[in-house]
């Protein structure tokens, strides 16, 4: 958004962006990251190169700002069924039940990983990343790290009010949630359900060990 | 092994063998697996490419025995060492202790993971594999669950001893406990150490909920 702009030049814009961002997932998702080019994209979103040269340094940059505006635009609609959202990013709830605030999260990231409009481009980026450093620190530190971020400060608030144990390091049990999902989806070892995510949260939650009493 | 020909050819077609994994691995880790081809893995074996289609049915093929290979020949060096070898994939130790039975296998999952001699094509098979779901298929099939099994079977070794709780479903622990470390090599969010792996152990045997009288 650019907010001082007159209207229709700031429209124009705006319609122009979500089409490179459109087309570029679109490309990277059916030919794949490496055989995408600037001109493939311009061509499909019916917009000169140069407007794309203008606007960002590099497919990279393209790619990465069209998942962002995904997420944004996931956060914005999660937002408006009643979750609350900051700089495209979904706050996690805190409604005092940590099991049903955590579900709730990793329920809607398995949706959106199943997602089928935006999985191949979100496979090809990953690929990408995997086998290149550069982009893959982009990813993490744009996109993965501020979503990984939220988990941190909802465990820290559990810690204070002593439903996780004070010797719990935020950021090794954040990754204890997140990574076996992540790992289904990559590798697609077993089906990805809210069923799993459930069961991931309550085995992180609880422990393997026996507890005393139960 | 080809245990009923004779001692020379045998060991001539272990050395064809074992040139043509190392070409395949070290061509994939330095072109990528897209511009790998079995042209090009025969050239740097020293062998025709007859050679390698009579073994072979294609690439994807010959790299994946060059892993299976690898993982036998790393379990049979760990089992010198003093650890137990089956079939090419570690045995879990079962000592009584867990939670040293599980940090002893994850620090090894961590060195092999930062192997610099396998990282790269480890990286651009996996990579492969996201993005190519029948060769994502054959790696989970043939090097991934063999090893994941291998949890299961321990985990439940452990329910039987009554060291962990009954309600757990091993296939989803063994989960809380590989997939952080996947999590940090395949996206390199943080550094994957020895005491990432330690402490990837406690928070899943202890969980994060405060345990009665502690």
């Amino acid at each position: 958004m650019a907010p001082h702009k007159a209207p229709d030049s700031t429209r124009r814009s705006d319609r122009s962006r979500r089409a490179i961002h459109d087309a570029a997932l679109a490309l990277v998702g059916e030919v794949g990251y490496a055989r995408t080019t600037i001109e493939g994209i311009a061509a499909r979103a019916g917009v000169g190169k140069q407007t794309i040269y203008r606007w960002w340094p590099s497919k990279a940059a393209v790619l990465m700002d069209a998942f962002l505006e995904t997420a944004a635009r996931q956060a914005a609609e999660a937002a408006g069924a009643g979750g609350a959202e900051t700089g495209g990013t979904y706050e996690i709830p805190d409604t005092g039940d940590l099991a049903a605030d955590l579900k709730l999260v990793l329920r809607a990231t398995v949706d959106e990983l199943n997602d089928a409009a935006t999985e191949a481009p979100m496979r090809a980026l990953a690929a990408e990343g995997i086998v290149d450093p550069a982009l893959g620190a982009q990813f993490v530190e744009n996109l993965l790290e501020p979503q990984l971020q939220l988990y941190v400060t909802r465990l820290r608030a559990a810690q204070d009010a002593g439903q996780v144990r004070a010797d719990i390091d935020p950021r090794v049990a954040l990754e204890l949630l997140i990574a076996p999902l992540t790992h289904r989806w990559l590798l697609r070892t077993l089906p990805l359900t809210h069923a799993y995510a459930d069961a991931v949260v309550d085995h992180a939650l609880g422990g393997l060990l026996p507890r005393a009493g139960a």
